[in-house]
């Protein structure tokens, strides 16, 4: 219950859409921004199921959620500047940035705002030389979603500050208790980050995207250009088919059996003692409070592999605010699979107690 | 004659690989720095085809010479620091200098010494803030290769310095004039980057390969894994297939026709009037003075495009060094194709006399 990678594969017609690409010979460079139909599909995409009319001339199709994130983050990232993560949050965040040498600048977010900042928090952290938020909805660890005016409200702050508010929308589909939704519209400069990696389970084929102001798309493809080339070819042909009807329904069905994990798990974590503050309502992640078991959570974690062969994430990985207590469980394994481990994991605890 | 692409695809053996991976749904996340078989197939061609012992625990699978380049020089760029880069040279070479914020040095290279630095031009250039050197033999857009004891005593001289050379190999095998080489084994800290794009014609696979020191792995790995996740899946997958004795016949009868091609190219704009000082024994390029023709080489090429739809690259592209004389054509056409472009240019520049 460790790696946030889905137990299922790419789509039927996903596969063969990647095969005939393969051996048709369609595995040549193409545009750094992507195959144009790719960019259209996605824009359809946004029109039909996020009601958004999202230019196809804003979309740029990356190598994974990673590329979008480190392509994005270089557009803003300089020397004496720094950029807002949260904390807890997705480890990239601030290793990109500190790669392309700006500062992250860790936002606290806690447990009772789900996990996700509010206006005022972004407003104190802010700094002189702050260019930017980076954040994700539905988060990692936490699995929460930012409420909407909430992120207005964010978005508009940021753009009184002049500054860039990124979000990471990679877990956009997987989310259980209400429709998803984009950030596509706020005020101010925002880019959008995502990835056909989860809810389309194309983990390996590397394959993201990215919405971004029309001014930058120039910028952005010349970066692109250098440190990619291009995204994968095969995998951009195969991506055409996972927004066909049937390959839809068939991530569909995953998402409902995701949600039928998330509420399994979450519900037997509570019965051993775990607290989970705030409710997971997207992604495939809970992320539990250990304190009960007087263990640290990467202490709590490593015996729990040692002596139970479970695997889960200590907190550590994710900041340092507070993450010393808190542990990240992954539903991505089928739920015969959890019962074993939450199983597995009552034993562990029955011996600390 | 512009792009640095290979007309040709991978081979059969390969694609089918490639085919049973998708079908397989040999399509998940692999380890950071590739699959462990991989990395071992690597190992062997070096042993076999180069005569080197290149452990695999020394090999990173990338997602393409890009990625290898850019992570190659993350280890080493830090804000105050410079790297030197060959002038003409790979443009993406100081572009990722300069965008891991430290300062890209131009070393200008000469026709005369192949477009190859000399240890007396890399001892005058190193400054106190150098901390290395990044090369490519066979060079672009030179098609040169540096001469064995040259870049041995510029490796010594770079050991003495405290810094890293960056050898870049990505057209290793894709020599017309002698054997194949590796730049492995030199003294000092060596980074050696190689693709599957060139000589393999998997271009849009994306997938090349870094061969480290041995110390620099645990770096380099978690960097990769920010970065990039992992390399493309399926590509991994079906270049298991490339060092096959099949697809290695496949790429050998392909090398010639390279060969048969520069020979073509190299004395057809000789015979125009194109200056080309510089013997081009590798890549698929001939760089060639158009000073004859009156024009800088932007104009050139310009004209020549809209003139004659012939497409070349202008030297600007490369550097600054002298570079708006100078002409990149690649050979990466039929012969056919070829010869009509040597006729248009013909009729290009005849008008200009």
């Amino acid at each position: 219950m460790e790696i946030g990678e889905p137990d299922f594969s790419a789509a039927p017609l996903v596969v063969e859409a990647g095969v005939r690409a393969l051996r048709a010979g369609d595995t040549t460079y193409t545009s750094s921004l992507g195959l144009p139909a790719l960019r259209e599909a996605i824009a359809r995409h946004y029109q039909d199921h996020l009601g958004k009319n999202v230019p196809a001339s804003r979309i740029a199709v990356t190598s994974g959620a990673s590329g979008a994130l480190l392509l994005a983050i270089a557009l803003y990232a300089e020397p004496g500047r720094d950029i807002l993560v949260p904390d807890p949050g997705y480890p990239g965040y601030r290793h990109l940035v500190r790669l392309l040498e700006a500062q992250p600048r860790a936002l606290p977010v806690a447990a009772e705002h789900a996990f996700q900042p509010t206006a005022g928090d972004v407003d104190a952290a802010w700094g002189r030389q702050t260019a930017g938020l980076v954040l994700g909805s539905p988060s990692n660890p936490g699995g929460t979603l930012i409420p909407e005016d909430s992120l207005r409200d964010i978005a508009g702050l940021i753009e009184r500050r002049g500054g860039v508010l990124i979000v990471d929308e990679i877990y956009q589909n997987l989310v259980y208790d209400s429709p998803p939704t984009t950030a596509f519209g706020l005020p101010g400069e925002t880019i959008l980050v995502n990835s056909f990696s989860k809810y389309f389970c194309m983990t390996g084929w590397r394959l993201g995207w990215a919405v971004l102001p029309e001014e930058r798309m120039p910028l952005f493809e010349r970066l692109a250009q250098h440190l990619f080339i291009c995204p994968p070819t095969p995998s951009q042909y195969a991506a055409l088919a996972a927004f066909d009807p049937e390959s839809l329904a068939i991530f569909e069905k995953r998402r409902i059996e995701f949600g039928l994990r998330r509420d399994f798990l979450v519900a037997s974590l509570r019965g051993l003692g775990f607290g989970i503050p705030a409710e997971p309502n997207g992604a495939f992640y809970v992320y539990a409070d250990c304190s009960a078991f007087g263990l640290d959570s990467s202490t709590f974690c490593m015996r729990l592999l040692d002596e139970e062969a479970v695997a889960a994430t200590p907190g550590l990985d994710f900041g340092d605010q507070g993450t010393k207590h808190w542990v990240r469980f992954s539903y991505t394994r089928p739920l015969s699979e959890l019962e074993e481990g939450v199983e597995r994991t009552k034993k562990f605890v029955e011996k600390l107690r």
